[in-house]
């Protein structure tokens, strides 16, 4: 009786990666993890040919892309990644295709600690979907929501904003791809930060003990800061003239081929936005500057229901027509 | 500044079903597990439109079968269900199906008793995909695996087999559908049970108690079963005139339109086949006729590493040209 097809798929690429003995080789219905003092975070994300990455996007990137905006939720909770489960929606098993996707996923659940503990692999007439669960563990009671910012608060945010966006933008030939045109080294630069996110899991404890609330920008940093703000009821002022851009996102602004509107309501950011007291900002910076992670102070929590204000450099409220990345 | 299209979506149909207080209300971008004693259980299982579920089939019979697949193998590894995830891609999301789809999700969470932790709305161009990682607990060290089956052990099946491989097929208008023409109330039961699997979580603790090995049967059980007697290092005798058949399979044999082979290598049974000494049989069947699951003994487990012979009811080997459904 031979294996089926589903099975050699499993067996051939997959296996190497259940490194925990709690993925039973990927052999089971299931995984287990072991009971621990801590608590659980469990998050899941999924991306789609064509929606979240191109269809013309290597297959290494868009493997550690769709474990890494993962990642980037269990960083942002202050949450250490403990394995993940993957459900793969392929169209057809491609030796080339499979074998590049399923090393690179590899090298990442290495780098992060995040071992692959199940899944499942579908076929699918349409486009190729992999969605993820991934867990990390906190000490009890101690993950970091989004709901606890204070008024008083300093708001932060690792890393740069935009970059991303920029990066689609120049994949499909837009303004930010005429405006990096004689420079290959931006362009890649920019290219690379839409297609790899940097999970900021390295800052993961630093959150866990500093922050008193926080998320990851996934859809547009001023969208998302909003729904943070929301969920504390809180206002914030934002000084965008503060918002960390790299010199690539800079040139494209300055060439006038993107707005700083358009960088901070652009998605696949990946970065993390918290808020916290100015003693811990003080202790997350050090620990920042240690992991080589940018982080920057943008502006700070107000009492109040509105949504943030975002102030240009002459303090004027800036107006966003469109806050937000929505796939509907 | 308004709500994105995606957050309406899950504040409308999601938000309802998330009844827990560790998924925060679907706000946050992660749940949190409170830390228990045991271990925790977790499998996925994703449905594809047009592969493992049909375009015109009912949108709440299509959330009951993404939730219960899931729960199938909770239940077979022993496990009491603590909640799940759902990644759901839409072509559109379009108001009559939505509502249907949530509401039957939602009582379905409720009678299992597996709340709506958190997941991810996408869109695709592509058929609608629902993808769903379920969590359980089970006493430390104590999940029922695939690989634990010993020679000696009598092999147990639950329910009825190959009734759902029929209700495609009527769905089809295959030749099961010409068998059952006359008489209607044996197509609706056969479709039933394509369509909505019964995750048999009723008998979860007492198949953590009296089984040495289990798995549930979701690819036809005479290729499942074959996988559980591989990962066991054991072989078995299954004689196949004891595999538990519903009155309108037997009606479908009888009419020629099938073959005992076609049943045991189906799909879409989610029974749980397991393994146990003859003294948890006798408690597992007390159990099971407590709980209203039919439950029957089928064969037994020997040594050897060939995989499992079916005997017909002269006690000759059947050969099975195609053991498991692979959808690759």
């Amino acid at each position: 009786m031979s294996e089926s097809g589903e099975d050699n798929l499993i067996a051939r690429y997959f296996r190497p990666l259940a490194k925990t003995a709690g993925a039973l080789e990927l052999r089971d219905d299931a995984a287990v993890l072991a009971a621990t003092s801590g608590d659980l975070v469990v998050t899941t994300d999924a991306i789609v040919e064509g929606v979240h990455y191109l269809a013309t996007d290597p297959p290494d990137t868009i493997a550690r892309k769709a474990l890494r905006v993962n990642l980037s939720d269990l960083a942002a909770k202050g949450a250490t990644p403990v394995g993940f489960l993957l459900t793969l929606a392929l169209r057809e098993a491609g030796e080339s295709w499979l074998s590049t996707f399923a090393a690179a996923l590899g090298d990442d659940a290495d780098a992060f600690g995040c071992p692959l503990l199940g899944g499942d692999t579908v076929s699918t007439p349409g486009p190729v979907m992999i969605s993820i669960a991934a867990f990390g563990r906190v000490a009890s009671g101690r993950m970091v929501k989004r709901s606890t910012a204070r008024p008083g608060d300093l708001v932060a945010v690792t890393g740069t904003i935009g970059d991303a966006t920029l990066g689609l933008d120049v994949l499909r030939g837009g303004r930010a791809a005429a405006a990096v045109a004689a420079d290959a080294s931006a362009a890649a630069y920019l290219v690379d930060r839409y297609r790899v996110p940097r999970p900021r899991l390295s800052l993961a404890k630093a959150i866990g003990n500093c922050a008193s609330a926080a998320m990851d920008v996934s859809d547009g940093l001023a969208g998302d800061f909003a729904k943070l703000c929301a969920a504390s009821g809180v206002s914030a002022v934002i000084d965008l003239p503060k918002v960390p851009l790299s010199d690539a996102a800079r040139a494209v602004l300055a060439a006038g081929a993107t707005t700083i509107e358009a960088l901070i309501s652009g998605g696949d950011d990946y970065e993390i936005v918290c808020t916290l007291a100015e003693p811990s900002w003080n202790e997350l910076a050090k620990l920042a500057a240690g992991a080589g992670v940018p982080a920057a102070i943008i502006g700070a929590i107000v009492e109040g229901e509105a949504p943030p204000v975002f102030r240009d450099g002459s303090g004027c409220a800036v107006t966003l027509s469109r806050a937000s990345f929505s796939h509907f």
